[in-house]
């Protein structure tokens, strides 16, 4: 009965159209276009405002309504059959790393859009309302704390704290978000943390496993925890001619001590711990002096939260028990727990991708999305799409028209069966 | 007979005055004192012709003759009895490092003019002459090349060419050297080059080794040999939180191995061996970005000319074969060969020391000193004391009274008996 009741996979992925999404695409990055073939599209900047324009003009010329809130999240829906009905949400952001590629971020927003035109295309109603949206500052490269709209629509953050954060500039999200806000058409402003049925995010995958797989379709299976530390190692300057080896306090030795030690703790047959040194100073730097400071920092992160505690708790008493005769001071400088997604959501964009003949892959996400934040609120999950050579947060990012098209009809297939 | 013809032990050093050479020390430290209780008397500067000046103020009031020569070189000369006889030298240098100590060099000058006056207070001739010599910038801080002065004297470097350098605000030599003389009495300009019976120099250790042996004196075997290196790493910048380790082309991780091999290569149970890693510069420098370039130093030092050359000749194709994933440049910025001292002067510094009951051992120089190049233009040795916890370049260098005195003494006995 179930599998009469359940619609062919293509119902709705036939009406996903690969040169639209990628016109679409092409046009948003022209908004903020850097000479080498990125944007530069700070968030709550006039690249930012105009680009919500577009987005608004967009759903306006199909008859989808859009509203706001308090930090300028942009809501677009298609309307369900069943008032009652919370919306099934997709989206992501429209901001972009100071030298960022056309395909992290606004991929999301866009494939979510098409996945809205091909319902309309199709005719196709659903019971619940279809949503997407462009979360404010995700990147959270101008202003800081990163992924402020999914984390204020999620309860998580303070919107008076958020409001006074300022730029490197000076300038505040209340006075940002106010020019921003101006550059698009007045719409309805709604409360935060609105009920939702579910929430699915497309992303490019910005690393290199999919491509190195040669797989088309990333099911991702959660985002991983991560934990970051500072390490102050204090010995003493020496004359690198005349000291013997005996006699020197090399910081600089201690941290490599410190740094093979930690290698081996984390390594991992499976490969799927990262860990990373990618802060490393010496002191004073000068060839014929004996190092008396290291700073350095750890990066380590991993989806299984067990292992986040116990490899993480690991790192500090490893550190001070090989400072001798050097001193350490070590600071854990950030946390934050691994998050599952919602294993139905999971099983739902991995079915869309096996109905579709697509290619695929479970996997993690290395990086923080906004679906982070949704998880707690809804059951969430995202789909990943190859980007080239793995690169991200760079100019020369990109994602061929194929996977963008392909992403999108995973999308498609998935929201649809989440909202009919 | 040779051992009625040789003087007691004590003949000469029972005339080095401990509170006299404490003084001219502390009078020194005067010109261009700091704060911290260091000096800062840069070659050719007016500091460095104000300590000249002094030093040939009590050269005359001793009726000893002073000449200089085109570099400026100070040399203070108590008359031999044999006209046919090149002189017995010693000396050192006056000038210091920007925040130096004030002992390092101006001990050397000092300990020498001290023996000059304990012969002339002892009423003691000697065939040879004897004579102190201050060469003009040794610590190569304000102009480069270092040791300018005693290279120009062993026709190690062409005097136009030196002439002609600048300091960092665009004096030459030439002009400094002008201005540092005037301020010192007019003095006959002897030739470079002269004969030289013996050179020996005395020396604060400017390392540890002494004090934690709890000798009073080194019997300095020679200077060691260095090469220096220049190590380029170049991976690729990734994701930390997405690119797989097995992904990574992490340049800090292809340096560490670097290092952890050379460690290994230099590995030196007797403690001989100076390898040291002054530099180590990761780029971008980013917590969350693996690391595409790692620029670091080497250098390595040792007394043993087959030492110098065996390990140093290993460094490079040890470092190429542990570049993968990434590629590697190694260049070669500085080479220079052990100095052995001459036998019979090490022989004569170690027999003053036990004569006068000094606790002492044979070592090699870790830094360089203008003993090297006296070494092959006449039979050369050094004399070391102790400083406090190895200390030197630095304001808080430190050597005791009762050392500085010992080493005068030992340099009182070493020269009168190559001189008499």
């Amino acid at each position: 009965m179930t599998m009469l009741a359940a619609p062919a996979f293509g119902t709705i992925a036939g009406h996903v159209r690969q040169e639209r999404l990628a016109q679409r695409l092409a046009d948003m990055g022209r908004i903020g276009a850097t000479v080498k073939g990125g944007v530069n599209r700070p968030a709550l900047s006039r690249e930012d405002g105009l680009a919500r324009a577009l987005l608004a003009s967009w759903a306006a010329a199909r008859g989808f309504s859009v509203e706001t809130d308090g930090i300028g999240n942009l809501y677009v829906r298609r309307a369900g059959s069943d008032p009652a009905l919370a919306p099934v949400m997709t989206g992501s952001h429209l901001d972009s790393q100071p030298t960022g590629g056309r395909y992290d971020g606004v991929y999301g927003v866009l494939a979510g859009f098409e996945v809205l035109e091909a319902l309309e295309d199709a005719g196709l109603p659903t019971r619940h309302p279809v949503e997407v949206v462009a979360w404010t500052n995700e990147e959270g490269s101008r202003f800081q704390p990163y992924c402020m709209g999914s984390a204020l629509f999620a309860g998580k953050m303070d919107l008076e704290m958020v409001l006074g954060c300022t730029d490197p500039q000076g300038v505040t999200v209340r006075d940002a978000l106010a020019q921003t806000l101006a550059l698009a058409p007045a719409m309805p402003v709604r409360p935060f943390g609105g009920p939702a049925a579910a929430y699915v995010e497309a992303h490019i995958e910005q690393g290199p496993r999919l491509e190195a797989e040669d797989r088309t379709i990333g099911v991702v299976s959660g985002i991983q925890g991560s934990r970051w530390f500072q390490v102050e190692v204090t010995g003493q300057e020496a004359h690198a001619g005349t000291t013997p080896h005996g006699a020197r306090k090399d910081a600089f030795q201690a941290a490599l001590r410190m740094v093979s030690a930690l290698n081996d703790l984390m390594a991992d047959p499976d490969d799927i711990v990262r860990c990373t040194f990618g802060r490393f100073e010496v002191l004073p730097g000068s060839p014929n002096t004996v190092p008396g400071k290291v700073i350095f920092t750890i990066d380590f992160r991993h989806p299984d939260a067990a292992m986040v505690k116990a490899r993480g708790d690991a790192i500090t008493p490893l550190i001070q028990a090989l400072a001798a005769p050097c001193t350490v001071a070590v600071k854990e400088t950030s946390t934050t727990s691994p998050v599952d997604f919602d294993p139905a959501v999971i099983d739902a964009v991995r079915a869309a991708a096996v109905g579709l003949g697509y290619s695929h892959m479970d996997m993690p996400s290395g990086a923080n999305h906004d679906a982070k934040f949704m998880a707690p609120r809804c059951p969430t999950g995202m789909i990943f799409i190859p980007c080239r050579d793995g690169i991200s947060h760079n100019e020369v990012e990109y994602a061929s028209p194929g996977h963008c098209h392909a992403g999108a009809a995973v999308l498609a297939e998935t929201l649809y069966r989440l909202a009919r």
